[in-house]
């Protein structure tokens, strides 16, 4: 007897972008050709050299790389966010935090509240745990505070779920007024909150704001991911926990694979210490500015009048919505006969989906595949309904 | 609201070992020096040179990489299951297998069948589940399937987990007519059974058996794994699932890690390529042959008179039973002092432990080690009880 799980979106919408004439802004991808490819190789030789080598290939700790877990704790001190070695825990990917917390936290019927729209395999995660997902109101500023108390109040929820900067896929970010509120009502309710940070290095415009553990460090499960500044294939991410909640997540992950790859943690941890990781990620930033102003410049021509969309401070995505009754899952067929690609905005809510919705990555493409991109989708959204 | 989950054994059990003058017989580790430390560098390096390194560094399909399914598939089949690339899914591990099959089978409050003794972290991995786990009787050729049929009549089990060949703990092998029994009992009762082979090709004496999912296609899901017969640093394992099972593990996958690391999965799938594994393997057997050998030869000196063990055909472990009313938990307390370590092996039973035994490993360690080690444990084992 099979579990009914639906088929996954994410999975159905890559397979749209694999002819290669397309251009794609459907994927949520980092730009392969900026992955800093010679690092990452000598690591990975340095790695399986003398005399770690062998150690290398060998079972090893399920909490993670002693060195990988001082490296990530100093950067996040640096950024901000007081923390030590101890409290992380290295992850197989920032995908697994989503499902070993589901796991620790929630029992089937429990609530899980979520901005709207928000990342689709983490509502994917909640769902296969058997969480009924709640949505918090929110504005172009992100969740508001109190409609997510509301929500506690009503709905009494085990979680809230959020992406506080350069949401996927809104592009959004939470002013710092509205993530104080937010760590504070998770404090005083005793809500656990799920951190998702994996873009808040990618910032093009604006200062850094604090982040939301910051204020309530003893709530708040905070997630980190190599996968943006550095590359996803090797599927490294972390989190950071309070000291008995981590403890019950490394029983959990041992359960889920015993540990993440043990030559891949101890790449990464001589890359980082190798590298000049600001200024590989002021290269990323660079490049992705100039991808992220080619879109907005050419959404004015492209869309029809009175579509609205985000002007991301960073991250991967820019986020419309289309005036009238459209549904753009409907036109992504003729965007495919043009040869481009986007995601159809209803998959990222867990509700009532805003069919008129849909989300545009940036940062695979040049500016000017963008420009032509964008030429090839201002036809089919401008198209009389 | 935290979930109780229990301490973990084998975590705390290798904390034991970690002192450098113990001659350690409790871990399940592979011999690191007898890694392909060369090849699988050699591997790394062309995975991330050109024309793919790029490629390998970024995000990959859920279900794995095209060339390491091929290569799989095809020495499966050699190995008498007859496999194709489409029918097999990587993961991160064969643990990670096991949690992807309990979340995609199990409903909270299924009953999960096993051998008893039987693999500690599977019986985690059910338990985290919310499943139930009942013993099936066996004897020192594994699993009755009398009592099995039993087990099915009055538990109505949703799910059998077995590792027929060289089983850890107890290194016993299930003969070819209770594989076939065992096969036949499943298809007509429409139980899942999953077969965890990751000792299967470590073979010292004998010849090899038909795997269980020859005689059950339908009904059984093969574990398979490159930790023993090349590194499990690398984190590489795969299921061979019947496609409709296949599908719903893919995206419970998705969820779980997005997808085993892409670097590690083309490192591998190279390796495979570019190496005579049958050699390698044989190297490994010469070598490991040799050390159970050695650890054979020294147990009648060692133990008590009364004492039990089985004299396994391959694998990784020697299982003993103490004679009397003895609890070898309490014994390794003395063991360490003498600078030597096993497992206790009231761990590895779902239900009632039976404390007079323990398990020995004899992978990790010289011939002339395991003597010495022998000896170390021989005035613990035969203290007056």
């Amino acid at each position: 007897m099979l579990k009914h799980v639906s088929s996954s979106p994410v999975r159905d919408l890559l397979a749209l972008t694999s002819r290669p004439e397309v251009i794609s802004f459907a994927g949520g991808l980092p730009a392969p050709e900026l992955f800093d490819l010679d690092g990452i190789r000598a690591a990975f030789h340095q790695a399986l050299c003398a005399p770690d080598g062998r150690r290398n290939l060998q079972y090893a700790p399920t909490e993670g790389n002693a060195d990988l877990r001082s490296l990530v704790a100093a950067r996040m001190t640096s950024r901000g966010l007081a923390t030590k070695a101890e409290d992380l825990l290295i992850t197989t990917g920032s995908q697994q935090a989503l499902t070993l917390v589901a796991t620790a936290l929630l029992e089937p019927g429990a609530v899980v509240a979520v901005e709207e729209p928000t990342y689709l395999a983490a509502l994917q995660c909640f769902r296969l745990a058997g969480a009924r997902v709640v949505p918090v109101a929110g504005d172009e500023n992100g969740m508001i505070p109190s409609a997510l108390e509301e929500v506690i109040k009503a709905d009494r929820p085990s979680l809230l779920y959020l992406v506080p900067t350069f949401a996927n896929p809104t592009g959004r970010t939470l002013p710092a007024d509205r993530r104080a509120a937010i760590a504070a009502l998770a404090a005083r309710h005793g809500l656990w909150v799920v951190e998702d940070d994996p873009y808040g290095e990618l910032r093009y415009r604006g200062a850094p704001l604090p982040a939301l553990a910051v204020g309530a460090t003893d709530h708040v499960i905070h997630l980190g991911s190599f996968s943006k500044i550095g590359a996803p294939g090797l599927r490294l991410g972390w989190l950071r926990a309070p000291a008995a909640l981590l403890r019950t997540l490394v029983i959990v992950k041992q359960a889920a694979d015993l540990h993440t790859s043990t030559v891949d943690q101890a790449a990464a941890a001589i890359y980082l210490a190798a590298t000049d990781l600001d200024a590989h990620i002021a290269t990323l930033c660079t490049a992705y500015r100039a991808r992220r102003d080619a879109m907005i410049a050419a959404l004015p021509r492209a869309t029809p009048s009175g579509t609205t969309w985000s002007d991301p401070d960073g991250g991967m995505f820019v986020w419309l919505t289309l005036p009238g009754e459209v549904d753009t899952a409907d036109l992504l067929t003729a965007a495919l006969e043009n040869d481009v690609a986007y995601v159809p905005g209803a998959s990222f809510y867990a509700t009532d989906p805003d069919h008129s919705t849909l989300r545009l990555s940036f940062t695979t493409n040049s500016p000017d595949l963008i420009t032509t991109g964008m030429a090839r989708l201002a036809p089919v959204l401008r198209a009389p309904a």
